[in-house]
């Protein structure tokens, strides 16, 4: 591992690792529930020592990781493949399409990398209890990490999580406590544990190793791309925080010279889920008021990266979209039916927006490569995709009866 | 890819690769619905001449490949952890204990590998379509790779299929036929299907890539462990089909060079659908009269590669385990919670055979070096899962309120 600061994202201020946890003691100070996240901290590599130092045929990662891997936990997170999509490369009129199909985790999606990270902390500083609250996914995902790496996973979720993700805590044996209310007060209630019961809190930009661990996965799409930086990456945006840890793999690359410039990031959110899109588009923020939207795990009142997603979308020249229910369910089910991967609702949010750029005036040139980050598994949520498709009646076993 | 023949399991005739497509002609011809196939034919690849020419470092496994990589479809399998469970393998007293987490493949199921090398097959024979009788994975997972690479997928599935596996299907875009009855008629309808109306069959063990594409698992697990081979491997059984791809993986690999000697192969099968169980036990074959068991994947009256799988265990020295549902559902709830790894029930029944191995006088010895396949995700069956667990009642949104 290379050396590291945090870095306050606010007052640029810089703390040694062990001097800090959360958020900069100073920015953060100032932040109520119920507004982002003020003081979220990056850790700061030492990128200039590390500038050749990172072979392109077999690159070392552990020189960007935050926690030696003495510490890592048992379960294999990441490493997930990146696929070629030539028949809805076509279909979109782009040059080249890559699925980075995060689906392919242990527990379903990226947020397995956020809690490896975090987990991996946790072993560290001898900490036996991980708190999260979650929408689902960063919940299951902390669930199993732990259970690989036997500690106590604490869990607040909103009731509605999608039935899978909170049969999938319960199974890795996590202390699982839904919430009646919205991801925003899971959240709030699980800060409020930690701070007066312990643990270490695993939310999401709060702890700042959240960010470290998802920015693996833009290490990993550089490196399957040969180190030639594709010219967009589609994410779906709920909290803003995968946002920035996309941002900051590819930011890191680039500072230690393993790629030339940073690919355009293009954030989408769901239209009734729009608070960082809305900051993006007009400077101002504020929150969604209503975030009622079939992508579970993009539906935010609050979003707690809403800083960092707008910078990320600024420094890479990006853009923000917003689609539709209406429109992530279709792309959800154009993404299965052309290319085999079945994207949970939130995840299927990247591709929706794909389309809708595409057929507009504001279409990516045909000679553009294109990469679609999918977040999480269709599994995760299958009452979800049977609100667009529907099981044929069954047949008597006679040929007779075989529709035509 | 090196030069293979088609070889007949039972009366050992040869046959050029397009001669032949299914069953051997001669011995095939005696099968009938209702009884275990006839005739199952093995791709016989000329292993002499492969000795010493796969590199341990960089195995190029296309040379036991019985189709050629410019067929592959887009869609990408395989390539799964094998998971240390340090955990596990303390609390079973075994030396060392590997999870093969097949979950992780794209449609979150072994089936993935058999479906990627019969849809290559069909590409290169320019078939449109490709048909299949399912208890749910296989389909999934064919309909899944048949999307991928634009082909049509027509599917025949008990009706009584779990949710998740027929949503999965409808998503990709697959023909859905859900048969009333088991998946046994299921079987037999869509051999009569493709015999009238056409399309590449790609029901288990009767097209016999089904075995070659499964096999891949086993040189994986070879390559993982630095080709010295595990003492032991559990596998859940069905039809028997994954357990013969396992073995002849095995014995590839021992047959040009890369392996000293087979692993013991451990069949488990659930207590109430242990054809397999019995033909291995007593030499005497009978169809399982009613498979009723929660793990649906290997719920089978009559297995399709019982031969093959009785050969499988005898030629390795392994044996036989049965395994009650409260068994299997108790396994899968040990395995999520000490190792991070969701399994389906059916592919926690592997697991809960290594239980009761250990648990009783024919233990592994302390010694043991042991891998266990998990051939199916969780999420696949969720409602499985709850007649186990329970997801505890919401609370309100305050510190008071949480439970102590």
């Amino acid at each position: 591992m290379s050396t590291f600061r945090y870095r306050c994202t606010d007052c640029r201020k810089e703390y040694g690792r062990d001097d800090v946890r959360y958020l900069c003691p100073a920015c953060g100070a100032a932040w109520r529930p119920g507004m982002p996240l003020l003081g979220v901290l990056e850790a700061v590599f030492d990128t200039a020592s590390l500038q050749g130092r990172i072979d392109k045929t077999r690159p070392d990662w552990s020189l960007l990781s935050a926690v030696e891997p003495r510490h890592f936990p048992p379960l294999t997170v990441g490493n997930t493949p990146l696929l070629a999509a030539p028949r809805l490369a076509a279909s979109l009129k782009l040059g080249q399409l890559f699925l980075k199909n995060d689906g392919q985790n242990p527990s379903g999606s990226l947020k397995d990398r956020a809690s490896f990270l975090v987990v991996a902390e946790a072993l560290r500083l001898g900490e036996s209890r991980v708190v999260a609250a979650s929408t689902g996914n960063a919940a299951s995902a902390l669930a199993a990490v732990c259970a690989s790496a036997g500690l106590e996973a604490l869990i607040f979720v909103p009731e509605k999580a999608p039935r899978a993700k909170l049969v999938q805590m319960v199974m890795h044996g996590a202390r699982l406590v839904p919430v009646k209310g919205t991801y925003d007060d899971a959240f709030a209630l699980s800060l409020a544990f930690t701070q007066k019961r312990g643990g270490l809190n695993r939310n999401t930009a709060y702890h700042p190793l959240t960010i470290e661990g998802k920015k693996t996965v833009s290490l990993e799409v550089a490196q399957q791309l040969g180190f030639e930086p594709p010219d967009a990456v589609f994410v779906s945006v709920g909290d803003g925080v995968i946002l920035a840890g996309v941002h900051k793999g590819f930011a890191d690359l680039v500072a230690v010279g393993l790629l030339p410039r940073l690919p355009r990031l293009i954030a989408v959110q769901a239209e009734k889920s729009d608070a960082v899109h809305r900051f993006i588009r007009t400077g101002a923020y504020q929150n969604a008021l209503a975030p009622t939207t079939v992508a579970d795990s993009i539906s935010v009142s609050c979003p707690s990266n809403a800083y960092w997603a707008r910078r990320a979308v600024q420094e890479t020249k990006g853009l923000s979209l917003t689609v539709t229910d209406e429109e992530l369910l279709s792309a959800q089910r154009a993404l299965a039916a052309s290319s085999g991967v079945f994207a949970e609702p939130a995840a299927a949010a990247a591709y929706a927006g794909l389309q809708k750029l595409q057929a507009g005036p504001d279409a990516l040139p045909a000679t553009a490569k294109v990469v679609v980050l999918v977040t999480g598994h269709g599994l995760k949520d299958v009452d979800a995709a049977l609100q667009s498709v529907t099981i044929p009646p069954a047949i008597e076993p006679t040929l007779d009866a075989v529709p035509v």
